[in-house]
């Protein structure tokens, strides 16, 4: 795979070295999106928060970790139920190194962070069990353009995250909805993929509906209504709305699968101006398919940030070479932006130094 | 009065003349304040909306009016009980004639805007006459500084305006309480300002809250919680937090005064960073003193955009110029940033045929 500083080009190299090309040494703004669904709280379903009741506590977090650099909400950072640290530690750390701006954006939240945020009309998410996730999707979609037409005049470009626990999931539920061949195909932040209960989750879900793999081709707004969470139409109106005007990198795992789905179906002349930038955990991952099913619906370029955390002195980071975790809150694409921006200077080495740096930190103060 | 482009340089000119010449041509970030306080609705103080009730709506509508260039919560646009339009319509048209992006930020409302906004924690505010007009002031000025801060990465500098009814009269409350000779010196959305009708009311807020004239020229976070509204405690921050990095333009009439205070208070070293940006009718105004105030508590200069209503086609623009609404949702200030962006290109004429055009519409609509 070819590489330009520490960026992997993982799908469609010309233009994916056209996008680095593109946006090198230009100034980005880095947007959060944050949101929360019930669906989280199934048994086996997320490692993102010691226990399900504490995924509602864990976006919120997030966003507090990346505007303040320590979260507020709850004590500590976000780990999984063995201790390892929230992606937003990477996160924070690329961000901080280039000096990128942050926004937090809510698609709908059980718990605020204490600190601000963008407020889209959105709503905390249901389990897409009963077949009515989300509520006010067009509604939120619309208000998300508007923020991204705004927030693309203050930036160069614009690079987008989530925070969302049971994010792919709903991945799943919405992708299958809309006929983009996903069962097995969506990561996970366990080492062990519950490829199948995610199938019988998004099965249950359909079937609450009334609808099957597929039928929702045509119809995003109901496929996130029925099937997806509040995070996906928050982030899809952000990138309708920035990409009509600047570059957008799409930041995050195969969660991106299912926005690209919605957005590709709204307003598919806006995909020149996208790509999707990663880790290399995820498209290393042998147990899902981001590239896939990128393919299956548009021929937007793939980048991934060369991260590595085998030579790490903390156990909780070199765990993310074992495939936990993976990705999350943006941190492939903070970590693309930052050695964008300062053209290279920011090596996966620096990186790994500022992470560890920020960790011990936060380690002392809980 | 010196002119530079249409702007006066109302107060300090050499500072303002500086102020001015550092903005020139750059790209600024409008912010518009939005909050709701319950002294609004005693009657006789506020003329901005048809009735009492109906200043609950004035803040959200002026703020949709920005984004959307029409209201969604009410129908047609906010107006005075005489029919008057709101200032929202020369901000919107100055902002759109330089391509001036804008966010809005609430300081805590009754009513939400149907468009994105930023949430800085705060609730609405209550009556000033109880003596306990607004809470968690401290916490929202925190969470307002940490987002001034990542705005002003995002831009060259910021234009923060303010829309909130009965919003001078709070404004004498912390003059007041902070020992700021404002008694007679505060503006009015009516031509006959009700000067003895807010003293009495802040002369009921003081007792309330069990303090007195200057009583609390040292504590500015009670001055704002006893007798203040909740635009205050996000605007102040927003200064000090954009302040401490870009120029900040603070847009808006004598509610300003009140503002300085408490950022002086706070923070004076932001303050060789800010100016003070208003409308012609404000600084001419003979029922109030801005630049009088201003000079009691520090050194800053006064820009005010020499905006001519008089030669309209539009009644309802004609009235500006007998000393209706003067200023209101950063009026002066987006008019004077567009001056500057544009370098003059922008002229009061121009802007003036472009807000009879965006009246025009939106009566149409209406």
């Amino acid at each position: 795979m070819k590489k330009v500083y520490d960026v992997l080009l993982a799908r469609n190299e010309p233009k994916a070295e056209a996008f680095l090309d593109e946006v090198r040494g230009k100034n980005p703004l880095f947007i959060c999106t944050i949101a929360t669904t019930e669906t989280a709280k199934i048994p086996g379903i997320s490692a993102a928060g010691k226990y399900p009741e504490f995924t509602d506590y864990t976006p919120p977090a997030d966003a507090e970790l990346l505007l303040l650099g320590k979260c507020k909400c709850i004590k500590g950072v976000p780990v999984t139920p063995d201790g390892i640290p929230t992606p937003a530690l990477i996160t924070m750390s690329a961000l901080r190194l280039a000096d990128i701006p942050v926004m937090v954006a809510s698609g709908g939240l059980k718990v605020k962070p204490f600190v601000p945020f963008l407020d889209l009309g959105g709503s905390a998410g249901r389990d897409i069990r009963t077949g009515s996730a989300v509520d006010d999707v067009e509604e939120v979609i619309q208000r998300a353009t508007l923020a991204g037409e705004q927030l693309a005049k203050t930036a160069d470009y614009l690079v987008i995250g989530e925070s969302i626990p049971g994010g792919t999931t709903t991945a799943l539920g919405v992708l299958c909805a809309m006929g983009v061949k996903a069962e097995g195909k969506v990561s996970s932040s366990m080492p062990q993929n519950p490829h199948d209960l995610k199938v019988k989750v998004v099965q249950a879900g359909l079937a609450a509906a009334g609808e099957s793999c597929g039928s929702l081709a045509e119809n995003p707004v109901r496929a996130v209504s029925c099937l997806g969470d509040p995070m996906m139409p928050a982030f899809a109106g952000l990138v309708i709305g920035g990409a009509s005007q600047v570059p957008v990198l799409m930041a995050g795992g195969t969660q991106m699968a299912a926005v690209l789905a919605v957005v590709n179906a709204l307003k598919p002349e806006v995909l020149c101006n996208v790509a999707i930038g990663t880790t290399r955990w995820v498209v290393s991952d042998r147990s899902s398919d981001l590239k896939g099913m990128i393919g299956e619906i548009a021929d937007v370029p793939v980048l991934a940030a060369d991260v590595d955390f085998g030579a790490s002195r903390f156990e909780g980071l070199k765990a993310y070479e074992k495939g936990i975790v993976k990705e999350g809150v943006g941190a492939g694409g903070a970590s693309i932006a930052a050695m964008a921006k300062l053209e290279g200077a920011v090596t996966k080495e620096l990186l790994l130094k500022e992470i560890e740096r920020n960790y011990a930190l936060l380690m002392e103060k809980k």
